[in-house]
């Protein structure tokens, strides 16, 4: 039985052969439906039940990756994608994860891979400092804090509310030796905007403690103001505030909580204030977009996704901590089999204890490939590109009565919506969601079904948006001519 | 300024040099140096201090993979490299993940790109029936278990407490309304072989439960006696047993819980059992260990990684759980953004409620791509070429007297020893460790340091073998030398 199904020389036919496909694919993609037709459960018909006993021909599978996976994928790298946010996607963050894959070591500890630890906190660095983070932030040589890459922003928030508990745990068991850990955190309360995503809510269940909601003002937004009061009620009532997650580009409207005013209190009540800027995060990459993350000074720990808006392919969700003992702390484990012996020279970085997997891939040859060929100027102009299609799309919108632009627009979303009931919006997005031209999805705003348009596709260009805004009409006079009927 | 740094023309051209890239680093890897020799901190001073602002030449960013990153690399796929446990690497899975990495869809749900979830479904059912896993773990067109790919062993091990525990908490709830949630949790009992892998205790540490450790027999392995005492005794003191945590193939010796002694207690107690076969999983695709796995028809979740043994490229860890609605039910949100107008239809599987993480990589394509150009056979073949390469170590190590084996030999993991202190073991490693040729890490069985030889990569075969027991040979006649004088 030869089981070198494929050499190294077979691998490097195939090899070009799907650097073309990747070419070609991205290429035309915007021929493709951007959103599939058709039903739940179409795939399970389309290939055998089994897996095959024998070895398959390899041109077999590629013509099945047009029979059976295409016709269902759903082409977030279209410019005719206005769903979501974006995933970031570019040729250079392509190649480094080839070379990701072949080096294919697992880093969780520095000395699994030295260049895969060190890499990542150096990239980190520059990343923070593209951010002008505070220096207490950035690794350096010396530094107490630091950064690291999550898979996602709901990893970030979960490692700092765990964290930010076991922290709490230990202030309150000094001050009282008698207080067991489950009775403390019964006690203890985090907090988050109603407009914060889904997953910082998942996180405070996870971590098995309460979440309270902080209503937000007229622009969705959380202000220190709105905190306080619920932080004083919950003291009052004996329970331990311990944690703030701040949202700077809220996921429905992309609002900016006011962390300036947020983070003096969460310092002054002893609560670990994390900042969770997934989207936006990029953006402060820009003079013009930095004002934004002031206030990040007070944060214990701030994260944002390249790989949302950073032309880094997912997964690359880069965190900063301002002490690295607060979050090592929390669950080193330290078995015989991953001990080595550099590890107690305080100057190595044993990733496993900063993320809730073990194992992890050589993610930071991605920055450094984007941040290379991009330059920080490319990087840049890539945002502001796709902050003035956001603003071509609103003011298209603004000038049709019909509509109203339902938040303000900072970034690469546009809120909006027909004037009138929740239900004609509905009505229009399942139109839109049917017809497959553009792809979006909706969100609630003040108890108003809205329609987000998020610049996705690091192609998208003005006349995709000219294209989409004239399909969107369409459907509106179609929808408004079957209403009158 | 021009943003297409890299267009796609010069994509298809970057792209086939970094296929023969990554083609001839793993046909010459093994006359590279399996473990770096370089101080920590050795990068910093290699690279700038700061991103650059303009854009620079590929070319020089490929100079810099050989100048400042291969230095740095452990080298997970030499055949010389036998640390830890195998981490997968084939050439159809670096295919694949190119697809993927072009795809670049977030399946956190089903409309988030259809192809994901549903090849995703039926190729944990195609892995599934490799390893005959009961009929209730198939998803099939209308089961009510089914699989996931997760990222991690790690994640697989606290999504299945973090589903326990918010199982026992309701069932409790539901006899006595008046306990807090607070009070049950502080009750709650985990359990794992005292040889489970770290990940174990931390996911307990992370769901915020007691976690006991159950001592082992002299194989290394937990038996039913052993755990049923424990927990007959933290019930008679008014605690709350609810998980227990089986390994099939521990970390520092490749033992096997007696899961179907287990099994049939868990399931009396009303406790979750989940089976972390993380390294061994994969061997039961070959009749002769799946005997192995018999007692998995009492399990709750089954988790293993073929990223380590099956010629998957990390990440891709398979869970399977019976019933879906108790994974699903511990952390259910739904945000309007993330709804979309088949999710009720209960066809349809939304993988962002089986992780920890939201978004997620179109994994199952890998699997997919490998188990076609494989075959079943070939992925026996290559399970069974580690294994016997593993007894032939052993053999070597038998036939000389100064050695001893420290643990059955069952996979493709050797534990051994020179017989005598500890010290001597350790000085042993450090000359292994030291020299680069070979590279190793330790375990502890027993209070005893004991070196683990693992055969991990695809391209082992008996010659490095048969050189690696040289090389060790030779460094022990040099370290009994140096301690006769």
């Amino acid at each position: 039985m030869n089981i070198n199904t494929m050499d190294a020389a077979e691998f490097r036919r195939r090899g070009r052969e799907m650097v073309d496909y990747v070419a070609d694919y991205l290429e035309n993609i915007e021929q493709r439906p951007v959103y599939p037709d058709l039903e739940p459960g179409y795939l399970r018909s389309l290939i055998p039940t089994e897996a095959p006993l024998e070895p398959e021909n390899y041109e077999d599978i590629m013509k099945d990756v047009e029979r059976v996976i295409m016709p269902g994928v759903t082409h977030w790298h279209s410019p005719y994608f206005f769903a979501y946010f974006p995933a970031a996607s570019s040729y250079p963050a392509m190649l480094a994860d080839m070379l990701c894959g072949a080096i294919g070591c697992i880093g969780f500890s520095w000395a699994a891979s030295p260049a895969c630890t060190e890499l990542e906190t150096v990239m980190l660095d520059w990343l923070g400092k593209m951010l002008q983070l505070p220096e207490s932030f950035i690794a350096g040589s010396h530094g107490h804090g630091g950064g690291v890459i999550q898979g996602t922003a709901s990893e970030a928030t979960l490692m700092s509310l765990l964290a930010a508990r076991c922290k709490t745990v230990r202030q309150v068991q000094v001050s009282n030796a008698k207080i067991s850990e489950a009775e403390i955190v019964s006690k203890l309360v985090a907090y988050t905007s109603e407009q914060a995503h889904s997953s910082v809510e998942r996180a405070a269940l996870i971590g098995g403690v309460m979440m309270r909601k902080v209503p937000t003002d007229k622009s969705y937004a959380v202000t220190g103001d709105m905190l306080k009061k619920m932080v004083e009620e919950d003291r009052a009532a004996g329970l331990i505030p311990f944690y703030f997650c701040a949202t700077l580009g809220t996921t429905p409207s992309c609002a900016f909580d006011d962390i300036i005013t947020l983070g003096p209190i969460c310092n002054e009540e002893n609560m670990w204030m994390h900042i969770d800027a997934a989207y936006a995060g990029s953006a402060f990459i820009c003079p013009e977009f930095r004002p934004l993350l002031n206030g990040v000074e007070f944060a214990d720990s701030f994260n944002f996704n390249p790989h949302k808006w950073l032309l880094v392919n997912f997964d690359c969700s880069a965190m900063w901590v301002k002490k690295r003992a607060d979050i090592i702390g929390a669950f080193k484990m330290e078995p015989l089999y991953l001990k080595h012996e550099n590890q107690e020279s305080g100057l190595v970085t044993d990733y496993r204890h900063w993320q809730i997997p073990l194992g992890r891939r050589f993610r930071s040859l991605k920055l450094w490939f984007v941040f290379r060929m991009y330059g920080i100027k490319g990087l840049q102009a890539h945002i502001r590109k796709q902050v003035a299609l956001a603003k071509e799309f609103e003011s298209l919108v603004r000038a049709d009565k019909r509509f109203e632009i339902c938040a303000e627009v900072i970034m690469g979303l546009v809120c909006f919506r027909l004037k009138g009931p929740n239900e004609l919006n509905q009505n229009l997005l399942t139109k839109i969601t049917n017809s497959k031209q553009i792809h979006l999805v909706p969100c609630q705003l003040s108890g108003r079904f809205v329609l987000r348009f998020a610049i996705c596709a690091r192609t998208t260009e003005s006349r995709h948006i000219q294209k989409a805004w004239q399909h969107i009409t369409q459907l509106t006079f179609e929808l408004l001519q079957e209403l009158r009927h």
